[in-house]
């Protein structure tokens, strides 16, 4: 088994995936789509940014959108770009410690100041991505019994990130070391390599996930409904409000994770996942289940291979150039 | 518009679609496939025939499947074939002037014993595709309440057919003739010729629809689910038990007929569609819906287009050889 | 069988229920009721009126709203008063059989004028409750597709009215005569007598219901959903934006009709009951389902019994007053 | 607030609840109940013994029934009995480390034999209320993907329990001092005590919860379903196999913890809940949310009250005599 055993342990407790920072280039057409089709809720705005938050969220943003500009990213404007990905800690301590952590790992440190947070620390991966960990964070009134607050696909939390790795074996081992556990994991049968794997902090079945591909990128971000139903309303909406090419695979049931989805792009091609039907995974002696990469029900159980977009396309981070993964690509792929 | 007027006053009176009567060649795989994935209820059986109805239904069977055999079908044995498709008219009167009908128009008619059946008339239409009528079923206990017997994708009723025909304007002329009503319809612009229809007698969106194609053979049967989770159940159960390969175009919202669909194929290749989200067409002036052969959505509200198969493949009726219509193929198929 | 035989040929033919004019007191307040808690879309409105439609009705109006007044009512105004209840027949010429009939009935009938619509037959029943027939309603452009505008609880169609008869053997017998036929019925096993009986026209359970008690009221007006979730999300709603007393019954499941339930009432007391999970009685020789009135799960298959106000509270018709049945009240009401 | 701070560094580690273990008074008659009604798989069994477990679930069981008898259960074989409560602790050495800890607080603690576990420790809380925790169990294979498998109400995972205690306030703090973390909990006003309080360990609303009344008694045990559609399932294969007194409170929606609920009762009475729309609470900084004992919607966000049963029925431990609260009981509740 190419996957490392789980850290108990870690040097420090990171609870959960936080929130995103993307880039776009009409904050107008991104607002109308993050609240209208998604139906995530405003928590604050100014000329740049937009704050965000999902139904059931209690602290200040999930997804933070700023007007692009040659200072935010250097991509060009057709790429979709990234600033950062965070994750909120257990304690303010473990920032402490989270510091001394990465540092040993040779990873950059600095303390950075973000609206609504407190203290929070800037470093990346062994690929360069870049990550934020923080503590605290804004509190907001509790909205989840709003009903008359819902629209969109009514988004009830933040649940994961995706990224495209390209090399997954050692994106696992870097974040298995600080406690990240692999629930599920696709495996090249040939090489042995991880071919993709699902890792959770919170006690779902992924907090973050690694495929590989051209990275590092960002694959998608994943928000979780109650029903399959969320997910049809959506389809319907988007269908007839001018958004029919924003659908880009799906509704599906996911071999891994059983997870029910659907991908859609918001207007600069940020990939999406609307997202239900996880499963517990609290326990720390659960094992990760294994797929074989030739098997087609892992990507969709019901047996529809996902478009060729959808191993392709990816959102990129400032300051860090993709690079090809060795593995040959997924032999799975919609013709 | 290519459409003819609705006749409101027909010579006779037809309720609605009855029951498919169909061949297959291996009667307990067939067993196993209406029963436990379908969930149909079985009213009787022997050694070559069995006798289906749906969850709601009071009247003795919606399908009968009978052994394959030279005397029942003259196809060779891989292409599925029918032997009828069978309506229930309003009255036992009906059934003369029904026969007197279809004697004028030159069809050929015929009394014929029918199990569990009153009274049954013979004929075809205008491509000498067979149709039966009758007025008196047996009634069989009501089980909609008996939830125990719930199974599979829990069908409520048998919905409508759909033909491929190899002239359309035809098929939907004849029909209309006795009182079938169109309700939504795509014209292909160039010709002014109607590409597909949906006719109703029972209130909904169609009990037969005529699509052009090589015919006339029989595209699908559907029957009718409460809600689109029961279409995602059976997804789950066909793909874990299976009936992966029998898993055809789907799910989808038809941009027709709005209907949430499923199209799977049983073990002899006859389809089957799985349908919900009907709305009621019982107004006579309720005018038709006309769609255009180019929008994408007619087909699938959410873009994705069908596969060649669902295009392509039907099943034959005995002792009729289908022709290829002479108009071309829908521009939106799957590659 | 205390329930008389369908009149398959009645004199003329009633397609279905068309719509219900409501007396109102705050025209403002109902307003808001109706579009964003029941989600009904507006045709028209002027000072004193509104007219509405649910989201797959391609006809002027399923409901009218009209400011109380002296002119409209002589009930004193904390009692919720009705102008009268509409049915579509299927052709013109029905309405002058229609005329005919009732005249023979020694009914009044007159002609009259109504908005949006063609010629309008004024009558009574035998209890002298307001009826009007007409067959020529304005056409709206189909909104079924356009998803942004659904709300509320996204209501299909108008379904059905239930009135409080005094005795309702006799309305039985008397829209039994023109062509209504009972599907589910309760019987009072001491007397024989009809409790409560279901009548259709449009192929669905009912298109009105009639109980015992005082009467000639309206007891509800029912509208069409797809599924039971539209019904909890109602609830969800209504409870959070100030309608916790509109909530008087359910959500569950009638053993009778198996409908699944919510009975609400609007800001004036009109009920209103929001429903799904019909079954198909197109068929004129199905049978009726008789329910013994001692059977509790007759009114709710889980049980639960209605609660007092369910089986007193109504709705007047101007200038008919209501009186007692000489049946005893139901035996089931919860305390 | 009477709600103490949450211990963020505990003594010892628990993950999560793990099973309860009731007697029941006939072994088959609740065989049939928990797998039919219920639709728990059977892990193991014997003569006296029934292991079961959910459809995510992929350790040995999460309810284990005994045959009743004087030697399991020293109450009158009317009324229900459980033997114990069980927890999964982390890791291994977490069991001595609470051995330490309940020897510390004066409790009662062994190590006791339990099959298809490892080291189990028996101990007990503040009230005497037994408590077992372990931390390694037998493995199964994963079914969470054989979907031909699911019946009845198709339980996900077993989510809590749910305790009478004759003083909330003092069970809150005793497990508070542990790491149970208050997620909501309801005050009473005049005398500023805790009336019930819900607290977890897995991330979810709760694991466990007290609420006063004549206690330590089990007040139910919940699992967690995908949709309400699963809990109206349910309520439709109870009301029509024979289950239909075993349906007391429900379908509705709690305003704590905003849960989509039914209650029912097995053939002994023990109560049991199924439950869907938690949320998560992940977050060590997450606010509990405080509840006035006099809100109605509290209990139920749609206004029913809970009837009379669900505030004084519940499940008694052996060897452990109940007492009252000297709280007055809560005034919402069904006459």
């Amino acid at each position: 088994m190419p996957i490392p055993a789980p850290n108990l342990y870690p040097d420090f407790n990171v609870v959960r995936l936080s929130h995103v920072h993307l880039n776009v280039q009409d904050l107008t057409a991104s607002k109308k789509f993050y609240t209208e089709i998604l139906g995530l809720q405003i928590s604050d705005e100014d000329d740049k940014n937009l704050y965000l938050r999902a139904m059931e969220e209690r602290f200040h943003h999930c997804i933070i959108l700023t007007q692009n500009s040659d200072e935010v990213s250097d991509a060009p404007p057709d790429i979709p770009s990234v600033q950062t990905v965070a994750f909120k800690t257990y304690d303010e301590d473990d920032l402490d410690k989270a510091y001394a952590y990465f540092q040993s790992k040779n990873r950059p440190v600095a303390w950075v100041e973000r609206p609504y947070q407190g203290r929070t620390l800037q470093t990346s991966d062994c690929h360069d991505m870049p990550i934020e960990f923080f503590h605290k964070m804004d509190k907001m009134p509790a909205i989840h019994q709003q009903y008359q607050l819902y629209r969109g696909v009514k988004p009830l939390r933040i649940d994961h990130v995706n990224y495209f790795s390209y090399h997954a074996d050692e994106s696992v081992a870097f974040w298995s070391d600080f406690g990240f556990r692999v629930t599920e994991y696709t495996e090249d049968e040939a090489t042995k390599r991880v071919w993709a794997a699902w890792l959770h902090r919170k006690g779902g079945v992924h907090d973050v996930a690694f495929t590989n591909g051209v990275g590092p990128r960002l694959h998608h971000i994943a928000f979780w409904v109650p029903t399959p139903l969320n997910i049809i309303d959506l389809l319907d909406l988007m269908s007839t409000t001018g958004y029919l090419e924003n659908i880009e695979r799906g509704p599906g049931r996911h071999g891994i994770s059983n997870a029910f989805f659907l991908y859609i792009t918001d207007p600069d091609g940020h990939r999406i996942e609307i997202y239900c039907s996880d499963y517990s995974t609290v326990d720390p002696d659960l094992e990760p289940i294994k797929w074989d990469l030739t098997d087609p029900q892992r990507q969709t159980l019901w047996g529809a291979p996902a478009p060729r977009s959808w191993f392709e396309e990816g959102s990129v981070f400032h300051g860090v150039t993709p690079r090809k993964s060795d593995l040959k690509a997924s032999p799975i792929i919609a013709p």
